[in-house]
């Protein structure tokens, strides 16, 4: 098995060596400055419904690209991939159950799959890191902290849930630079959702959160949080579909785009 | 009849009288600061097909709001307004052929019709002359110039074709800020497409424009292009749906939304 250590820097290089079954590890740090997708999978009798609820909420659901049933090529973000291969570690949900964590999913793929490419933050990341902002969880070497919230996402059709957000401790003197950084990439979750006050927004143990790990928030800190790609598959989940497939956690597609092909400005 | 200059300024007084067929004139300067939107209704067994084509195409296409199937109230963006009434004048379609121009398509609307409502250039317009950049097309009291360009839209489905651009005539010590102004709003249209040269992205002769009114191109200035909001329409009329309903050209709907809550930074 390949070490990330060793792997190449270019998008599709790496995806051939996850597509030859030899790299099954998170993708945190490889080919970096270009951007990774989430990914969700559904029949298409709930595409048009999960894709409103992606137009309805760009803020945690921010849409790559769209692959139509029949088709597995990223054709926009990844030409020549293969999304049934070219992810380190798929998750297999029926009904909202998970029934297995596979490193392809060629053999149970259908013609009547869509496949949903969605944002997510390693892009402002890298643009907070450039600007000088601390990224806690990354230098503890753990998970962002997640949290479910109580915001509502607007429904579409049978998907409705709460927005899940991400947290990341803020010197107070740079909020302001880490709100203009993230501005910039609204298609990877762009600015913050709140500033400042956890309870505001439902979540009630800032050192409990849902998903990923808690991170320290030290004296002169704030913690900021973001719209997080974790929304749509909890959302999704919810509605127990009869299949949905994703990424397995951290082991995200990798696309030939690059994070400055998608800032605004 | 009413006339705009005796119309109220907040856009759900202006939809009131337009809902009881007293204003069916154009839009352009009605509620000065909130978001005019661009209407496209197509039957359901088009709209996934419809929605991701929009999705492919955010600069000609930038979606405000999809009003499903069974519902005719623009909750997100016009709370209280109905969109088979609320538009001043709609132009049906058959088969990709005009067939009528009415003020109310209360009569003909099914439970399967689903609403598209689209960005359009006032909204960055607005933006430019606050910045201080002339619109040509303002001053002499024309229709903006829309051409047919060479440049494929990324098909879905049964929908495909070229994007159609607006151009307007910037003094070329301005382009620099025009770029800038209007980037801040990818959700109407966004920045440019092209500057300078019409021939690049297939126009054959500036002063004959596909749609609307030439404008003059004095010494010194440049022709800068942007995606428009005619593309969605062309598009979908050339694939000759059973029906599709849109607003009348410059008719537009006006929603409760503020420019400023598309600015994107």
């Amino acid at each position: 098995m390949t070490t990330a250590t060793l792997l190449p820097t270019q998008p599709a290089d790496i995806r051939r060596i996850i597509r030859a079954g030899e790299y099954a590890g998170v993708t945190a740090g490889l080919a970096n400055g270009h951007v990774q997708a989430n990914l969700a999978v559904l029949p298409r009798e709930l595409a048009f419904d999960f894709l409103l609820f992606c137009q309805r909420n760009p803020r945690p659901c921010p849409l790559l690209e769209v692959i139509e049933a029949g088709a597995v090529e990223p054709a926009f973000t990844a030409p020549g991939a293969d999304i049934r291969t070219d992810v380190p570690a798929y998750r297999i949900y029926e009904r909202g159950e998970l029934a297995g964590e596979v490193q392809s999913v060629a053999d149970l793929w259908r013609d009547d799959l869509v496949s949903f490419l969605l944002g997510c933050s390693f892009s402002f990341e890298a643009a907070m890191s450039d600007a000088g902002i601390p990224l806690r969880h990354q230098e503890a070497g753990s998970n962002v902290p997640m949290y479910i919230t109580n915001i509502a996402t607007q429904p579409a059709g049978i998907f409705s849930g709460p927005m899940v957000v991400s947290m990341r401790p803020i010197p107070q003197e740079q909020i302001v630079r880490s709100v203009q950084v993230t501005s910039r990439f609204p298609d990877t979750h762009g600015a913050p959702i709140h500033i400042g006050n956890p309870d505001a927004i439902g979540i009630r143990d800032i050192d409990a959160p849902e998903f990923g790990d808690a991170v320290e928030i030290r004296p002169g800190e704030t913690p900021v949080f973001w719209a997080c790609g974790v929304t749509p598959q909890a959302v999704a989940l919810n509605c127990k579909p009869p299949l949905m497939i994703t990424h397995a956690p951290g082991k995200m597609f990798i696309t030939d785009r690059r994070d400055a092909d998608y800032a605004v400005i």
